[in-house]
């Protein structure tokens, strides 16, 4: 099955590696604000790059089964765009919610839609082949 | 390999939807009790909720990959079973722990016992597969 | 597949195993430091078991899917033992961290490292066989 689905292991290491940046963002952000290890309070700024990291995190956990489940009983072009969508939509987290909280909503929605969008997918396709 | 595993895609895309509705639940609770992004403490109400994603989140990492190790390797029935109760147990966690802390026993066994047979039952086969 | 990747899902169960006794550390922890739950502040002991245990959920979602596509894009027994260094990397990053946030770094390091090379790794052989 290896090379049918490299597209699909390319964008699930690419959003993880996205996640990799933001975690060092997080890193840097120690520093930056002053928020010595294990704090994670403390700065409203750090609290901010923290939260995207998590709020990442809490994608990533239904994103990469629901990508894998969508490109096996639904489409693997169409598992890869969404998955892109959703790497782009991350860095737009990224780049709004490290400003303020309030610039988070345009980056959320363009990466939460297609995370359900694979799911309902995933689940509707994964749904059919088990009870046909 | 696609149909032969649809169930088991089933379960673990419904485990992440359950995650799913949860996150939503924290989001409502973010405006329920005023807790307002990036903070995730000043009520307890909130925190319990909040607890509740947080804790799921924590056994998805597990109960993803054991269930497919498990699938695999010992039993795809039984890791349907066992994966439908974990969703089952996780309902009960959330109804009991975002009522009051001391509710929240029940829900966590239910869904910790599958998780770690499971673990356990998946550790087992591939070790048994490894080492044959 | 499933014989000729048991030793991937072995790696794979044992650093979610490994995972699972952090989370038990940190059970463990809020009766010998007094924080009851839902609260996750209150004692930098505590504090610390927890970072652990957090820091290892976020490697783990990296870890997992890097393992997999190294596993099947480069080579399953450098796969193999880059996941088993990671989980030995892991074990000391406990040690060292819930004793102080000082002793954190080489268990991280060590931990961190492998994690680094699954992922560039799997990247490259995903993105090879892609565009090949």
């Amino acid at each position: 099955m290896s090379n049918d689905y490299a597209a699909i292991h390319l964008v699930s290491l690419l959003a993880v590696f996205e996640y990799l940046l933001f975690m060092l963002a997080v890193g840097r952000g120690r520093y930056t604000y002053g928020v010595k290890a294990p704090a994670v309070t403390g700065s409203e700024d750090f609290e901010r790059l923290y939260r995207v990291q998590m709020n990442t995190l809490e994608m990533l956990v239904i994103f990469v089964p629901a990508l894998w489940a969508f490109a096996i009983f639904v489409s693997t072009a169409w598992a890869g765009l969404l998955g892109a969508l959703f790497i782009l939509g991350r860095a737009l987290y990224f780049v709004g919610y490290s400003k303020s909280a309030d610039k988070r909503s345009i980056g959320f929605t363009l990466s939460f839609l297609p995370t359900l969008a694979l799911l309902l997918g995933g689940l509707f396709g994964a749904g059919r082949a088990f009870f046909a």
